[in-house]
């Protein structure tokens, strides 16, 4: 494959062009872009009109470039993410109208916390989810849950490492981990005050798939000294329990009839 | 760019491999995939590799290979598909509570209707909307509004052309289009009745963007016979106009904190 002086790939230089994008950065001028990304003006030029050409970016009406829907949409058409959120989608509005915070939905990729659901809850907690983003798994309660159920060589590949502490309350000591590791397990929910942002709680449990594997973090954030674990934990937990077994059961594809493919 | 024999470019040949997967083929082995988009099995297998690498597909337990994770989190990021979403969520959810029938998010890609989010409800009318689906721009009552909505030169565009008849219902011939075209724009609402698939009825309102311009159509899919129009459209109406203000406003990104960038 055509290899850049660097030695990247095409393939990686043009992820790296629509990594760029952001929910803050969502539209960029090429020159932008290239400062981004590190990449010469004129390859990123070149780069950005084969992804035009294919969709995977789109012009916007102020002169510069955005992700297309195309990508959006080639990247959720057959996807296991958009499976699991529009099944956990239903449950998550129970939670979601019977605790009334923050809740969201997220599942471990590459050793991070990526969030593929939220509902937001207006005056509540400071809420720095965001659907596709991610957050350290040793910093927050989704990031614990996932962690604590996770095999125990990949805890041990965790433990190892340098951790960030973003605030007083992040453990990072492998000792004290491996407690509130163990401590989430016997309870079955993690319930954290200010481990990444001060003043607001997060409170999670595991989402299981068939067998015991846990495939999700079904997760609610809370203003630090409004935490009702005897309220919240139990709605968490009953919606964890629908989402289990919506996904065991025969997938809610709604209705039986084929949609014609693209026309 | 390097250009495979046919003259595809590599890029355009990763997206058709990309473009096999849906929900009904969700993972699929090489050769499967091989076949599926008719490229060669050994620069399938080179492509898959390629995207292997860069985890925009992803090994299986199976042995097959499905969309990575990754590609999505590329996608959903930055992209207004994203905000859209999250920002009508709550106000489909309020239809969806009224009217107790599939509810349908959707807008105009390549003269098709593409759907960003729906909210099932079982036991009602057959839905064949898929999250990331298309359907034809005359074959469905989101489409009509998205139509009629256009500007004129679009609107010829489409008329112009061979339009598919699905049913007995769908309209096809110009005249009678444009007629149901300037119906739907003095009632500000489609309600179509088995266009596309019998005895189901799709009833939808245009979402506005600050100015004039459509951005987007809400929808309620009902079992043929059980429309209630007069309480559905103002439901509709209602939760399209929220939607407007809410994208008019600041956007609800939920906490003033940046969320740190990828660890």
């Amino acid at each position: 494959m055509a290899n850049s002086r660097s030695g990247d790939s095409l393939l990686s230089r043009l992820v790296t062009i629509l990594d760029a994008f952001d929910s803050h950065r969502s539209s960029m001028t090429i020159s932008a872009l290239s400062r981004r990304v590190g990449i010469p003006l004129a390859t990123t030029h070149r780069l950005v009109v084969q992804l035009l050409d294919e969709r995977l970016l789109e012009r916007d009406a102020d002169g510069g470039v955005r992700l297309g829907i195309r990508l959006w949409e080639l990247a959720s058409r057959g996807s296991r993410t958009t499976d699991l959120r529009e099944i956990a989608l239903p449950f998550m509005e129970d939670v979601h109208a019977v605790v009334q915070q923050h809740t969201t939905l997220s599942l471990l990729d590459s050793e991070n916390v990526l969030y593929i659901e939220r509902l937001t809850t207006r005056g509540s907690a400071v809420n720095i989810t965001q659907i596709a983003g991610r957050l350290p798994i040793h910093a927050c309660s989704s990031g614990l849950v996932l962690l604590a159920y996770s095999p125990p060589e990949f805890q041990d590949d965790v433990l190892g490492r340098e951790l960030v502490r973003y605030t007083e309350h992040t453990v990072t000591e492998p000792a004290a981990l491996r407690r509130l590791l163990a401590g989430i397990r016997q309870l079955g929910h993690a319930s954290v005050p200010g481990i990444i942002v001060p003043n607001t709680t997060g409170i999670a449990v595991p989402v299981f798939e068939r067998g015991d594997r846990v495939i999700a973090a079904l997760n609610v954030i809370v203003p630090f000294g409004e935490e009702d674990l005897r309220a919240t934990v139990p709605a968490l937990k009953t919606a964890a329990h629908g989402i289990s077994r919506a996904l065991g059961s025969d997938r809610p594809r709604g209705g039986t009839s084929r949609m014609p493919r693209a026309v």
